[in-house]
């Protein structure tokens, strides 16, 4: 509430001084281009894939141990990187965050987030076994019934939206895959329990 | 055939030589660190947003002006902006190389190139009038109906993908996202008609 605004602190891939904003030749859009050997630093948005877990009728989520949002809950996503596919991004980040082996059922949403420059793309899942454990970015891991879902305490809107969505898709086997929500759940910030859910 | 192998030549996105293959602190992989200022250069897959855009039963097609695979046929798609939704870059590709104005119906497709790090997320759409014509980026514009479709003249294994796939949604309005395709439709290098649409 009372938090002070401050400059956020210098991280490793906040680009340095020496790159400034103009339009390159052959461009029609405000890059960062460095000012000492001309390269271009496109910024592109980033894919984060995760997926909506489930063991029986529980579902995995992850209480995050580093910002933002620390102390949150989560489901298992993160940042995609090059030489995998999209389920195999979720599948590595379901290993990392919460040591869930995982097997993919079908793509149950893609979100953008156009404000950060963010997709993602999150698939319904099953644990292929219960044994679940705390990764490096998890203070604690654990599978929630639907009625036990702590929706005050989740770390994103988006997490609210693949819950409220998969939940949707129980029992069905094909589905459309949804994106960004309107209405209602399309304002989950501060997350709250979403309406006729 | 008898083209003969030379490096490519420099683009502007190509980092320059200060930058060094190296892990950084709190990261588990090589990444691209400046030598001089310790810049990380992150390099994330990047997003391709495109449509399969129909009038009545025929389908755009663009041939490319440039290159790589000039002079072949594509579908309009292009990478993703930061501040823009995957819909709104579909949108402004389809704008930009065919001057179509398209109403996005639904996701057809994401599909991983995971070795160049690219996803694809493709809509199935309708054009809002039969107007289309070149972009900077296009020589040819056309509609085609199926049969007319110039399979060994497209561009890329991922358009056979996509128009196979929309094939698939004729007349359906509610139908799961497709994925890479396996089988046959997976080894579309050349380019030709697949079996069996
Ligand atoms: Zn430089
Ligand atoms: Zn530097």
């Amino acid at each position: 509430m009372s938090e002070v605004e401050r400059p956020p602190p210098r991280l490793p891939w906040d680009p340095p001084d020496n790159f400034k904003k103009r339009v390159p030749d052959g461009d029609n859009r405000e890059r960062l281009v460095c000012d000492d050997c001309q390269f271009v630093l496109y910024q592109n948005p980033k894919i984060v894939a995760g997926s909506v877990v489930t063991w029986e009728d529980k579902i995995l989520l992850a209480r995050r141990a580093i910002e933002p949002r620390k102390g949150y809950w989560t489901l298992p996503a993160g940042y995609m990187e090059i030489g995998e596919t999209a389920e195999q991004a979720a599948q590595r980040e379901a290993i990392e965050e919460a040591c869930a082996t995982i097997e993919i059922d079908r793509l149950l949403a893609v979100y953008s987030i156009a404000r950060i420059g963010q997709v993602q793309i999150m698939y319904r899942a099953r644990l292929a076994s219960p044994d679940i454990a705390c990764g490096p970015e998890s203070a604690e891991v654990g599978l929630f019934r639907w009625d036990e879902i702590p929706w005050e305490n989740l770390a994103f809107p988006t997490v609210v939206w693949a819950l409220a969505h998969f939940h949707q898709t129980r029992g069905i086997s094909e589905f459309a895959t949804f994106s960004n929500p309107t209405g209602d759940l399309a304002r989950m910030w501060p997350p709250r329990k979403p309406a006729g859910v």
